[in-house]
């Protein structure tokens, strides 16, 4: 842009430019100001591109990790519904049914889009069940315009659920009362209704949470401690690990109040 | 590290192992799975590094453009005082004395230091003026600890002002009502009040302003529109240039609607 700018809003200087526009000299390092921003700006463009491909790269490289570890995760019984059920946000969205259900959760992917900023993901894998016929239920969010070829974002799309005959756990919920003991989350009743709704795909809570959170580093809450042991009466574990696998504990905790309260 | 974790807070499978911990095959798989996450934390830093390698490459490319910006900036009469004054939160700290005495403010300057997380330093350049005897005044910020040998952070420092005598615009600011007209800020009442107090250096909002939003394109503030002058009514503006220049129109115009009403 090349243009002159003509006006600006206070005349500070009290030298009476403020209608007549700036003065020649003026104009002219308002022009080259203007210039400088524009080189400013596409540096910040380049920047904000290398950033983007270490970022891709890093993706890469971690995906075999990410891998090895799902492959681990499966010889543990209800690895995934007990990271979400420790987890102080997540678990306040599991209803008592969705809980016995998330039993057959056997593996959890988050999987960013190529140019990570577009959007990303979920897909839960679940074991036959008595629930519903789906062997996977992905969420999707699209919530920049490269990913979306239609041009339709921002928005959120979920696999439709093939509930089982009289297993419907959204339709049994609106027919009974909330059983979850714990904290209610405020934007959504259950998990289900959270996989379900696209109603409001941006800064959408849960979704982030297990995007960059429970899928990060599950095993923090996998191995959240039985807050009923007093940790010194506990002689197997050692300071170190205390440190090393317990650093959530004081939201644990906070969590746990608000379950004995009855919530 | 390479311990197994004895516990886990659930006994989701309903197997007895919560008191027991986990059984062999589980303690294997878990110890594994730790494994996988110590690779993913280690890349995780790696990734850290290099993107904070691209910022500091960036940070030097683009340190012309903002040498070559503050010289032009010196040929525009009260161009950072207009700016702060156009600014919709930074204007709501400025006593009128003090946009007075910000007339002598030549240069601002602002340096991220070398490991860039770890703070920042903002320089305030000013002419020989009626108020005070510093050249420059200077706020830093040390917000992580690699940047402070003596370990004393998150903390900020700020160049002691010399005021002249019967100018010291703080002790003048206790002693008479404040006379700024617009939206007054919550958290500091006066420039000179947040320029000097380091009670809570973390998330400093007029600091993170100046830092993120006024330094890296000031013009879009120091052009804003007059808002008196009827944008119908101005054939020297074309549509253009209007876009180009004033994309914070909105929020310009509320915040002089708050003028208008007295406040």
């Amino acid at each position: 842009m090349s243009s002159v700018p003509k006006r600006q809003k206070l005349d500070a200087a009290g030298d009476g430019n403020t209608s007549a526009g700036p003065n020649e000299e003026e104009s002219d390092a308002l022009e080259q100001i203007d210039a400088c921003q524009n080189e400013i700006d596409a540096l910040n463009e380049k920047a904000s591109e290398e950033i983007l491909k270490v970022e891709q790269k890093y993706n890469k490289l971690r995906k075999p990790c990410y891998e090895k570890r799902s492959e681990l995760v499966k010889r543990i019984p209800n690895f995934w519904v007990t990271s979400f059920i420790n987890h102080p946000q997540v678990s306040g969205i599991l209803d008592e049914e969705e809980e016995e259900c998330l039993h057959a959760l056997n593996k959890l992917e988050v999987e960013e889009f190529e140019d990570i900023k577009s959007g990303y993901r979920i897909n839960f894998h679940f074991d036959e069940n008595p629930y519903f016929e789906n062997k996977i239920l992905t969420k999707e969010f699209h919530l920049n315009s490269a990913a979306s070829e239609n041009g339709d974002w921002p928005a959120s799309t979920s696999t439709p659920i093939e509930w089982k005959e009289g297993k419907n756990l959204l339709k049994q919920l609106l027919t009974k009362p909330y059983t979850n003991k714990k904290k209610r989350n405020s934007d959504y009743k259950t998990f289900f209704d959270w996989f379900s709704d696209n109603a409001d795909p941006v800064n959408d809570e849960i979704a982030e949470l297990i995007k960059d959170d429970l899928w990060p580093n599950p095993l923090q809450y996998y191995l959240v401690p039985d807050i009923e042991v007093e940790p010194e009466d506990d002689d197997e574990i050692d300071d170190n690990e205390e440190e090393a696998f317990d650093d959530d504990d004081g939201e644990e905790e906070g969590d746990e109040d608000l379950e004995d309260e009855g919530w």
